[in-house]
């Protein structure tokens, strides 16, 4: 661990203080006495490796609780783990703190990182702290572990593959706004049930082993529902027909959908906007009810929402295609 | 690799235009296509990791060459594997731009990675490229190989030991004020070096594998060259006997010291200040030498200064005792 700012001597204690325990029992951590930590190495295993930042006025708001920042923060990485099929292993840290951000602020962030890493079973093992004059600016180098060559890719889905997608689709765009009050026309529980999907996402760690079994791509849905299924498709060198009436909606979002007056843009929006962090993956029709079944067994909910393609990419929204332009969907 | 920001499009096109080719030939990194990097394990070898972030106006200087930033950020880390003992493997990189950063400030921040990229044997392995109401912001995950549990601790010293360090000391110290113009009775040469060299450290990794063979102990030289040996003297138990008379200096720094009132003061300094990215280690006597001799057929400076003792922990200047209070040090 290092704190590389010469202004701020007292790094020092809070590595020593709120970090430090965070390590614990981690051999590969040197105690965050080190410059660096030392991951040993085991034949049949790969690391799987992702690291995501978050920026306060770009990946969340300004004033949200230090400790839902840090588990998002985790849970932005781990939903990517999860999506790899990869089992959490440690993290590295880096926290950039403004100057207005006290002790006390920093203590709260250390115990979400501790709330989170204890719920699914990490460590830290490193990391770096330092000021900005700028926003408050986090990010995690997180590992993950699988067996050799057992990672879920996003480059394996083939013609004939069901779409599957965890959970609900739509709720971290319609959170952002609920967040920031712009849903004045729902109602308070809906309301704050959103702005907890944007602030707090569910990393669906709990159907990684599943996806290793029965999976052949998969990637989390960060950029939005479309977008990413369109990344495996494109990766995969195949075509992709999404069904948007089946779309997996809360209530939360049926309620907000029921308050639009186009339904075909309003299933748009919800299918293309980002920050639901669930999975899309694509299966091989023969495993795609037993990867239901395992999800279902998890408390998932798993829904087959379309179908990958020889060539042709196509959304349908009540049986009529939408075209997609640059900033959304069109109906077409 | 992944571009989290919603209203940054063209992160994709940067990451497939400018970071991809920084991938090539790495299986590890997928293509950058992935939301993760997968690392395969190997008994008997493990991984070293660390990070460093670079934030602008506390790491660097405003307006320093976008190049320039890509390369000491890369070299900030390998120092740290330098340090360790560790052979560079490679990188997850995270960018946050400011909204002034043009296209063709990525581009030569691309190239500065790419240049030394291919100095010092890495590859890119994945990463986040987002954007920033506020400075720049750029982190690297490095990681590096040694044989198993062959890497250079930190907290291998026993008394006895001598303390030897790399290259020469307070150059980076004295380079941040010479970028910032503030070393105006120095001739422009030196001027120009020392800027120079806060700009662009050089990491020993010619002497890595010497480390490994010979030394105890080390770290690299950030927080000034004290302070990164007390780190090595704590983190032992032991204690620290260092003579400021025999502090390596470059000839920018000795035509510095000419100028100074109280050299006592000025030494000590030099002695306290950060971002030399020089290595201290600790070696048994009868490896001092082997390792001063790796050094020099390395071309790398290699200085005894002192020694690691039982318990005490002394500065000495012109045989004199020093005093080190909370900002520096007190001739006492």
């Amino acid at each position: 661990m290092s704190g590389t700012d010469p202004e701020a001597f007292d790094e020092f204690a809070f590595i020593a203080n709120e970090l430090r325990p965070l390590a614990d029992g981690a051999t590969e951590a040197l105690g965050l006495r080190d410059d660096a930590a030392v991951v040993p190495g085991r034949d049949g295993w790969d690391l799987v490796i992702t690291t995501d930042t978050l920026v306060e006025g770009v990946h969340f708001l300004d004033g949200d609780p230090p400790g839902l920042i840090a588990r998002k923060l985790m849970r932005v990485n781990l939903s990517d783990l999860a999506a790899k099929g990869a089992e959490p292993y440690g993290y590295f840290l880096t926290t950039c703190w403004p100057p207005h951000w006290r002790l006390e602020d920093r203590k709260a962030f250390a115990a979400g990182l501790a709330q989170d890493q204890a719920a699914f079973g990490l460590a830290l093992f490193g990391g770096d702290t330092t000021s900005t004059p700028g926003p408050l600016t986090v990010g995690i180098t997180m590992l993950g572990k699988s067996p050799e060559r057992d990672f879920v890719p996003r480059d394996g889905a083939a013609a004939g593959h069901r779409l599957l997608v965890t959970g609900t689709i739509g709720d971290g765009w319609l959170g952002l706004q609920a967040a920031r009050g712009e849903l004045a026309a729902l109602d308070e529980a809906h309301v704050a049930w959103l702005a907890d999907r944007y602030r707090l996402p569910q990393p669906r760690i709990g159907l990684l082993r599943a996806l290793r079994l029965h999976a052949a791509a998969a990637a989390d849905v960060s950029d939005g529902l479309v977008a990413d299924a369109l990344h495996i498709a494109g990766a995969s060198g195949v075509g992709l027909r999404v069904e948007l009436d089946r779309l997996p909606l809360s209530d939360a979002a049926l309620a907000w959908l029921d308050g639009q007056g186009d339904r075909h843009a309003a299933l748009a929006a919800l299918a293309t906007g980002g920050d639901d962090y669930e999975i899309a993956c694509a299966a091989a029709p023969e495993a795609a009810g037993a990867l239901i079944d395992a999800a279902a067994e998890a408390g998932i909910r798993l829904t087959d929402i379309g179908v990958f393609a020889e060539t042709e990419v196509e959304v349908i929204s009540s049986g009529v295609p939408v075209t997609l332009d640059r900033t959304g969907w069109r109906h077409g």
